[in-house]
């Protein structure tokens, strides 16, 4: 049977979520949308997005893509989707693409960004880390500028990770202020498990002055993720943005 | 006995909260700002804000005075105040300011704003009213202009409101599109309860089309709640800033 593809464009707010993928016995923002497709289509329906969340992780754009086996009204199974989730998740768009679209494979870039508030907030709380501490921004931006380029993040992945290389290419790595927050803005073609949150600790660490530029650089040379900072918490990071090579 | 006075600045997120003032068997903001301080004090302490926010309503940046009997380390009374606090409403500052500082008296201008998301979003679901209508932004401005100015919002004035008059002055109105979101930004010496959802209201019934300029101007002159159109669900709201009159 024929199947047909379509790419949906999804937000949500991580706080309450084991993460993006399906695991037993736990809530997943996966696992939530496979059951509101399957109480919709009355079928089990496979969705595969353009990479996985860490538990707690927001998004703003996360992209994933599923086969159907009938053409659907998009816009009333936006809708129906929209009804059945909770409404910390929404699926934005949904789009009809060509069946060589895959979801993962076509992304060649992701972003994610980390949010640090100064000050106490009430409004922002479930999407920063509030931190008190006096940063130095220019000693942040000298470590954000060490890890352009392609480099081994073993020092910032979690030790329990399956992947095969721990190599990343990092087009973009940047701290600035914006809105009364601090903002970490990086993209990478991949993101090993852990990354954001061990570099965020990392680079605070040597915001406060706990550790220098040449620590840092060590840090990312040693390989090993002991030698590295603690993990920001999971709440400040968002996943913003995923780049695919060709116009879909 | 000589008090002491201390201005707070808070931020809160007023989704779980029958508004700001204390009520009886009501969760309120004012109620639990003074619970807490009861708790560090060991006696009752009254707070008295720059105005009221009704239920739902939440605020950047409310203004709240307070007396104390002694000199407080202000540091250690905001951390302790946090601390005990619910994390969705937050103390941004306690400052100490001369005995004649009112907070509601001295204040001279609100600013509210009013958000509206024309698509479906998990990360902001609490601070904005989703509606996808398409909005006709001119005709709202245009609205914007009419009410700028000393006006009688009657017409826009919960029924219920056991105020003297209902004369307020608009030094700003105005629609915008920021980050993807439909803004409404006002300024005036005063608000009156339910005002700015039922003005907001009436504007969206004005960009969808189903009241024209001319009608929005005869509600304005009606002086009758029931002319107006339906009140904005309050999660759209918030309390942006309170102007005084001196720099304090």
């Amino acid at each position: 049977m024929k199947k047909l593809r379509f790419r949906l464009l999804i937000e949500y707010d991580g706080t309450d979520y084991s993460g993006w993928q399906v695991q037993n016995g736990q809530v997943t923002v996966q696992g939530e949308i496979e059951e509101a497709l399957t109480r919709i289509f009355g079928y089990h329906v496979r969705i595969t997005a353009a990479g996985r969340t860490d538990s707690g992780v927001h998004a703003r754009a996360q992209v994933a893509h599923l086969d159907l086996n009938d053409e659907p009204d998009t816009g009333r199974l936006l809708r129906s989707l929209n009804g059945v989730l909770h409404r910390d998740i929404r699926v934005k768009s949904i789009d009809s693409v060509d069946q060589v679209f895959h979801a993962r494979y076509d992304a060649v870039l992701r972003e994610y960004i980390y949010k640090i508030s100064a000050q106490p907030t009430a409004l922002m709380r479930r999407f920063v880390w509030q931190l008190y501490y006096q940063l130095d921004l220019e000693k942040m931006n000298a470590a954000a500028t060490i890890i352009l380029g392609k480099h081994d993040f073993a020092s910032f992945c979690r030790t329990k990770s399956d992947v095969e290389n721990h190599i990343c290419n990092v087009e973009f790595a940047s701290w600035y202020a914006q809105d009364g927050l601090l903002l970490f803005c990086i993209r990478a073609d991949r993101f090993l498990h852990g990354m954001v949150r061990a570099l965020v600790g990392t680079m605070v660490d040597l915001g406060r002055g706990r550790i220098d530029t040449t620590e840092f650089r060590n840090i990312l040379a040693a390989g090993d993720r002991r030698s590295a900072g603690p993990a920001a918490p999971a709440r400040g990071l968002t996943l913003e943005k995923i780049f695919y090579s060709k116009s879909i």
